[in-house]
């Protein structure tokens, strides 16, 4: 690239970052919110989760259109072009996210109230807060190109799994035990299920941000402890 | 693009197809062979599917690779990129169904045969057809650009959402009417909801393949009667 063409590249990968750093402020706000909707009943919250989603939607085909104008334009090679098609690939990331965090806030609105098992939304509260450490966290590693940041984020994902198999296995045991609430904690299974989909999501976009900033995978032989 | 290059790339596009439609047949034979395993209680069929993912996620890789090597190489523009980065997304679009393949595969040997009420596995193998004829039809539709094909799967994702609504009330209910069968039918409701997932993919896949062929999004105001 010439001189010239580099800064003009730098400037629109900037520009790319500023959007996945906004994608991932809605989406977290998203899923935070979901939760606490869930959590304490509130039809308004959840509605306000739903009606962020075309936000998302539409941030996430401006990266999809700036990408493809930026390879056009600059024709980028090697880490250039996985910059910018790393940008592509988080953006969905992100926008999935977005997704099951509206799903959680549609099930919030639907569910009975008084059916919801107190000690299941606390203990997918935690689960969530889990989750949104994670993306927090890589969207932070993402800003930074820090590869370790990246695989901490990404070793947190079997955290999660932990927590809703846990979660999944107490759900059908209260079902057992109370037929009333059956619908109520069908509900919360896909909720915790959908916790877990967003911890994958950010799990995703931490192997991203590794592969971007070493040209490779996380080594997934010899996993550091933490 | 001098004609040399216009060769060469036509040849790396063709490749990048062929790897598509092999990544296309393995995925639909795992969606297949994973709900007749959960229909008939069959481990080593389920077996054979858990086994068959690493082949999908290495095609995967691969079609990821060779997108890149032929931006960097052949610095496609317009119509030519499109059909580069769509590549590239229908192959993360094929990765995920083979997951959730899989996790039906998972659910088919974990869940006790004698607690699996028949006409939901009958149903599952319904919404099942739907999904593996939709993506039969749009990696058909792929090959042959196909946009109104593309919006004929894309509007056949609602018939999906109904039969999964309709299966998971009746899950609910039998839940309600007998306990003893809440965990299997717990893992139904996620079957059910993986297979939705599925056609969810090959919908994503069809405005893929509806934006490649004509540059726009599928109309979704006025969709055309079928």
């Amino acid at each position: 690239m010439s001189d010239h063409t580099v800064v003009a590249f730098d400037r629109e990968l900037d520009e790319l970052g500023r959007r996945i750093t906004e994608m991932g402020d809605v989406a977290s706000q998203m899923v935070g919110d979901a939760v606490n909707a869930l959590s304490n009943g509130d039809s308004g919250l959840a509605q306000s989760v739903i009606e962020s989603d075309p936000r998302l939607d539409s941030l996430q085909r401006d990266v999809e259109q700036q990408a493809i104008l930026t390879i056009a334009r600059r024709q980028p090679v090697a880490r250039d072009l996985r910059e910018v098609l790393g940008a592509v690939q988080i953006a969905k990331d992100l926008e999935r996210i977005g997704d099951l965090a509206k799903n959680i806030a549609w099930r919030a609105t639907t569910i009975d109230r008084r059916m919801r098992p107190l000690h299941t939304t606390v203990r997918l509260q935690q689960m969530s807060n889990v989750a949104e450490e994670m993306l927090i966290d890589i969207l932070d590693g993402y800003a930074r190109r820090d590869a370790m940041r990246s695989k901490m984020v990404w070793l947190r994902d079997t955290e999660l799994d932990s927590m809703e198999d846990l979660i999944c296995r107490d759900l059908v045991t209260q079902m057992t035990e109370n037929p009333r609430i059956i619908t109520a904690c069908a509900h919360l299974l896909f909720c915790s299920k959908n916790i877990e989909g967003i911890g994958n999501h950010a799990s995703s976009i931490a192997e991203r941000v590794h592969y971007l900033v070493t040209g490779s995978a996380i080594d997934v032989v010899q996993p550091e402890p933490h």
